[in-house]
């Protein structure tokens, strides 16, 4: 059987990193390429290098931590996930998954056992998108869904690109070596919270995740006239924030409501010159629209652009697509694999969706992959409030490690 | 007849204090309290001195320059406006009220006009309310509407209060004598620009303001719970920018719809956290509510209450009254002198409604108060593009020169 991983080390270790970026109502704040991430990345480095991992980071800041195999020649096992966290994060979500493939291959370095193939553990960079938006930079850029040069020129709300903040991370490593993004992989896998309540209510410890469900976002601009809140009289306004009001009610009422497998937020609005006796000129604002059947994904995206063209009235809009991803399944057999661990652990399992997105989405274009979903309290997630039990996180790293060693 | 006003001077002057903190556009940038309002303290400090006033200060940073009369245990007159602007103001709103009125007592002072009771320009301190928040602090303060503490005590969004920036600016004069605040008036006059169409449109030269439309703001939460935007389900969810949405597009289609005169307006809103991916658990806005009928404001402004409270859905909602400051009518027979000055004058004069709100608002409650409009081009005020004849700036204050030499 597989060497057994030690749950007291990993669970000291998702305490220990979550105290870097740690915000005083007990959730973590470590956004993409701030110095939180770089030192999460010299505790994750230390920790690797412990277990005589080797270390390594790509051109977009994804870092690697490679236990060396039998034979070099052979493509690589990935496991990881993400350091990063939305600025109300908690101390789960990417975290878990980073410390949950460390845990898998220090176990094994530590038991002597050396895989026929390197085992790579990978932490994506900007996973989250809330920093430099859209997320899952490190994994698009390794799957070549988009370029290094498309990912360094976002910039974060003052300004700051993310190719100056990349260089800011690479420079403070400066013995690191690099590796070439895209390298070929046997497989990869993934182990995360699962981000909702349905292993939790039914009472389950591994999920065995069959697919990721299709997601698309937008950026909407309404784009109206200033004018003095005291003066100008109602029909002669092009009032920016009452179109945006009607345009993300109507859109709520039927997208947001149009099955129940729907999943409509606008998350982020900005408007200007957002003073309080100004009648606003400009609403600018993002779409977060989720479904697992591709059919009605593609035409619920088709409905929200015409809602928005349609009711924005005396004011101009303009609907930009971002994110087009369609729902994917991931490999069987690693699906396969990781039910034969739990039942051979005794952990109860069960395959469900994942309806959050994953880097996951982006490798399973490159090589087999899957991932290990554990519950979490209450589903939430995204949230000082984020909890996994010890238990729970001991299972799905076990779980990882197993397969790990199967495949590898 | 009264002594002719130097249109030429008073033009100069008006282009001159543009000058200070004018911007690349064309506009002017003089917040309250700043150094840039301090220039112009001593700018309109130096020009009064030259015409024999006398300077002094209140504590709340309102500036007085008194053109001595004849009997000076009288109430004197007085009549003013504000040196601020909007961050993105003009060169009259404002501006045009103090030098009216400045170019009105110098000329009455280089004519040798003595009045029976001291005249006593005014520039009151932060009208505008875009650095500090509510505006009309100064004159709030004189007319004991607000105490001086509470005024002191706001601060800016650099966390700077107003109290710390009185003191700045009155240190920077250490010669200005001071007066207390609230000394008894005889009358109160303002010259504004109208900030609306209605004498552009009408071919009017002189507006003579019957009254203030009434105002209300409300600062409005919305809480609601924050979620994963993409696995949370929608039944399950308490978003608060849905509904946010929900409520204001209500808003817009019933009090904002009432009637012709209602003028309704959200201008700020902030989201929390406004993360592309995460269901917002917090909106918090401000609605700006005005209308000349004070039953329909109160009428209205219930509605409004009720209508939040009611579509809140799933989410809680709170709702605080900020400002109410009913319609006010001005002095009849103020209204009748301006009306008679400028049929003497053979200036086309219109009565009409000021819809914007302004400091002459506090010194009705005082004493007998009125004001002056002229137009201004396409009613555009609170931008660089604000303009207003060289021509309709000579007869606005040559009206209000008239009347200020008839009570005076």
């Amino acid at each position: 059987m597989t060497p057994a991983i030690d749950p007291n080390r990993l669970w000291q270790r998702l305490m220990q990193l979550g105290e870097i970026g740690a915000t005083p109502d007990g959730g973590v704040d470590r956004q993409a390429l701030t110095d939180g991430e770089a030192e999460a990345w010299r505790q994750v480095i230390a920790w690797g290098t412990q277990a005589g991992l080797e270390a390594a980071a790509d051109a977009a800041a994804s870092l690697f931590l490679t236990l060396p195999g039998r034979d070099r020649t052979l493509p690589p096992v990935m496991a990881g996930s993400h350091l990063d966290t939305q600025p109300g994060g908690g101390r789960f979500d990417g975290a878990f998954g980073v410390l949950a493939a460390l845990e898998a291959v220090t176990a094994l370095s530590l038991a002597g056992h050396r895989p026929q193939r390197d085992i790579v553990v990978v932490a994506w960079m900007n996973e989250e998108g809330s920093r430099f938006a859209p997320g899952m930079m490190g994994s698009e850029v390794f799957a070549g869904v988009r370029s290094l040069a498309e990912v360094r020129a976002a910039t974060d709300s003052r300004g700051i690109s993310a190719g100056t903040e990349i260089d800011r991370l690479l420079a403070a490593f400066p013995d690191l070596p690099r590796r070439p993004a895209g390298f070929p992989l046997a497989a990869y896998l993934e182990a995360h919270i699962e981000q909702n309540v349905l292993l939790e209510q039914a009472g389950q410890t591994i999920g065995i995740v069959t697919g990721i469900q299709g997601k698309k976002t937008f950026g909407i601009t309404v784009q109206g006239g200033k004018g003095h809140a005291g003066t100008l009289p109602m029909a002669d306004r092009r009032d920016a924030l009452a179109a945006f009001a009607r345009i993300a009610h109507a859109l709520h009422e039927t997208v947001g409501a149009a099955d129940a497998d729907v999943r409509f937020t606008i998350g982020r609005v900005e408007v200007e010159p957002n003073a309080p006796s100004v009648v606003p000129d400009r609403v600018t604002f993002r779409i977060d629209l989720r479904h697992p059947d591709n059919a009605v994904l593609e035409s619920l995206g088709r409905r929200t652009a015409d809602i928005a063209a349609a009711l924005a009235g005396p004011c101009r809009v303009a609907v930009s697509p971002l994110v087009s991803a369609p729902s994917n399944g991931f490999d069987a057999g690693l699906q396969a694999r990781i039910a034969a661990s739990a039942a051979a652990r005794g952990l109860p399992a069960m395959p469900l969706l994942s309806f959050a997105g994953h880097d996951a989405r982006h490798m399973a274009g490159l090589a087999p992959s899957a991932m290990i979903f554990i519950p979490c309290r209450g589903g939430i997630s995204h949230a000082a409030a984020e909890w996994a039990e010890p238990a729970h996180v001991a299972a799905g790293a076990q779980v990882l490690c197993d397969v790990l060693a199967a495949i590898a």
